[in-house]
């Protein structure tokens, strides 16, 4: 692994999917989601350090700038940028790349989400390490994760023909939105097919040229701020809310400009409490998570988080989900978890400190 | 309605099926738990002061006195007797038999839970005000309830032929057990039985004369602490454990001296929370206990208490319970609501104090 591998941590997310476990002042990468002692954040710069040492970038709200901090007594303050507000995952990655782009010119970024597991941490740095050197060849490469089940809830990679000189990566044909249920079986039934985790490797000036080729003005205003961060607050409202993907990542594809490397190292990026019951260990069928002597169970099964410091008992229910917060509790069920952001809109409007 | 009609109410119960609503320390009777703004005891003798006017024996244990005097202020503080220990129905309501017996040789008394509901109480007085007149001949009358459907958690009565003078009553043939769900069945298709709710009504006299022909001693030990008061301490441990259906109803309906009122007013013991549920308003299927602008309800139907003071979010679940309180929750289901025992077993040996 080359010594300028920089690893980019975008901190951000709405909280609305894990209510009442993750809130708005409290997004899910602040928390333990899967008992491991970590909050997501602090297991992802632990899964990363191998690789880039102290070469951290973590972009995150001005709202989240402590949070993050103390969660992170070991990264120098300095290496927290705070956005002024949210603009989406190409403003906040496109900010890191220009910054890094002027304080080291042998940089290659990847850029991995502070939300997300991944259970298989060597695996997963040896993809990325393939991948930044790939990236070193000035392609845009994404991470492409091997699917274990037709899911609908996330984007594809189909692959292209195998790169040549890096042998286990290939050429990206082309990104495709989240299929239904049918296409998304037949995705995974042809083996061409890789999940999109949103994870992207590329030399810094590569992944803002990639930009400058589709919006020209995103990316100066970028390197504007890089090269006089006091114009921070002045120039991040004008940039276009948009995500990496539509921004580069599509049409980098359509040019040839972009290689995946493909991997299994169990990642999951914790869309709902369906996601974040298979990743806590259960006994008999149900997963708890927070302070299982508070929970008590007669023929259940599912997940229930304990975090409210009272008894929860849970009795004669399959697949339920009970999380108990001080102020909150939900109950619902796997197959209905994506409906809990119903709740948070509502509570939006009626409740909004809640939410 | 004669003037010398009493209302003997027993209050007890060890809380357990209606747990975290209910607690050892904190039986239903002292809850609101239809949401009328009455707890069950005071609506218990909410219904009965047109017929008994200021004649209550409230018959409590010691733990709960101050409670119950707390929630009926209006009732002279002597007219609650409290025991020094739970020891079954018939040691409570033949305490109160053997104390009315002195205090008013023209007394009739009737024996009603505080923990029961009616909702026709009309209907309900009528029906008490005819048990009464039966009373007066010499007769330990019950109320029969109309079944609504083969409920297999309650005892039954077989009626026999009407009685003469008094119409509307009849003869008691037998009281039978809580019958498995087809002999109940059975029982509600012949027109001949009725729910044995537990309210009795008798002369005092009446009721230890027959007590003394089954157990002698027994009858004799309540007239003893009746004529002197100071001994309930010494002498109420030794008495016998015994609900008042055993000591005295069947073995006087075998012996032809017990009647039975039909009636149908609404009555409820609630048993559980599938009971209870049913007994609160509810909208689309849902019914709210406690502070309904904390509950949030997608697609979901059941019963929701909101006695914590904290938001309840319940979405995607049909005939869910879900009860939610300072110090614990509750989630289960309509149909598994008997178990909520199983949970108040094992908290009993691991957390009593939430019992």
């Amino acid at each position: 692994m080359s010594e300028t591998f920089w690893a980019v941590v975008p901190a951000g997310g709405a909280g609305t999917r894990l209510w009442p476990l993750s809130r708005k002042g409290s997004p899910k990468f602040l928390h333990d989601l899967t008992g491991s002692g970590r909050t997501l954040i602090q297991a992802t710069l632990d899964r990363l350090e191998p690789l880039a040492g102290e070469r951290f970038l973590v972009v995150t709200g001005q709202a989240h700038r402590d949070a993050v901090a103390e969660q992170l007594p070991g990264l120098d303050p300095a290496r927290i940028v705070a956005e002024p507000s949210p603009r989406d995952s190409m403003a906040a990655i496109g900010l890191a790349a220009a910054l890094l782009e002027r304080q080291d010119p042998t940089a290659v970024m990847g850029s991995f989400a502070a939300d997300h597991v991944v259970t298989d941490p060597d695996t997963f740095r040896g993809v990325v390490g393939l991948a930044a050197d790939v990236a070193r060849d000035g392609l845009l490469v994404t991470l492409g994760i091997e699917p274990t089940h037709a899911a609908t809830g996330f984007g594809y990679i189909r692959l292209g023909g195998p790169l040549a000189g890096h042998e286990g990566a290939f050429m990206v044909e082309e990104f495709v939105e989240k299929p239904a249920a049918a296409l998304a079986e037949e995705y995974v039934a042809s083996g061409s097919y890789r999940w999109n985790a949103g994870m992207f490797v590329a030399r810094p000036s590569v992944l803002l040229d990639l930009l400058a080729a589709q919006d020209p003005d995103f990316a100066a205003a970028l390197r504007g701020i890089a090269a006089d961060p006091d114009t921070l607050d002045e120039v991040w409202p004008s940039l276009p809310k948009i995500a990496i993907d539509h921004a580069v990542a599509e049409p980098a594809a359509a040019a040839g400009r972009v290689a995946v490397v493909p991997g299994s190292f169990g990642w999951d990026d914790i869309g709902d409490f369906a996601s974040l019951a298979a990743l806590v260990p259960a006994t008999d069928g149900l997963a708890v998570l927070g302070d299982a002597s508070l929970v008590r169970a007669v023929d259940s099964t599912g997940f229930v988080a304990a975090n409210g410091g009272r008894v929860v008992a849970v009795v004669g229910l399959d697949d339920i989900v009970v999380v108990d917060t001080g102020d909150a509790v939900l109950v619902t069920t796997r197959a209905r978890a994506q409906d809990v952001k119903q709740v948070v809109a509502e509570l939006g409007e009626s409740r909004p400190e809640l939410t």
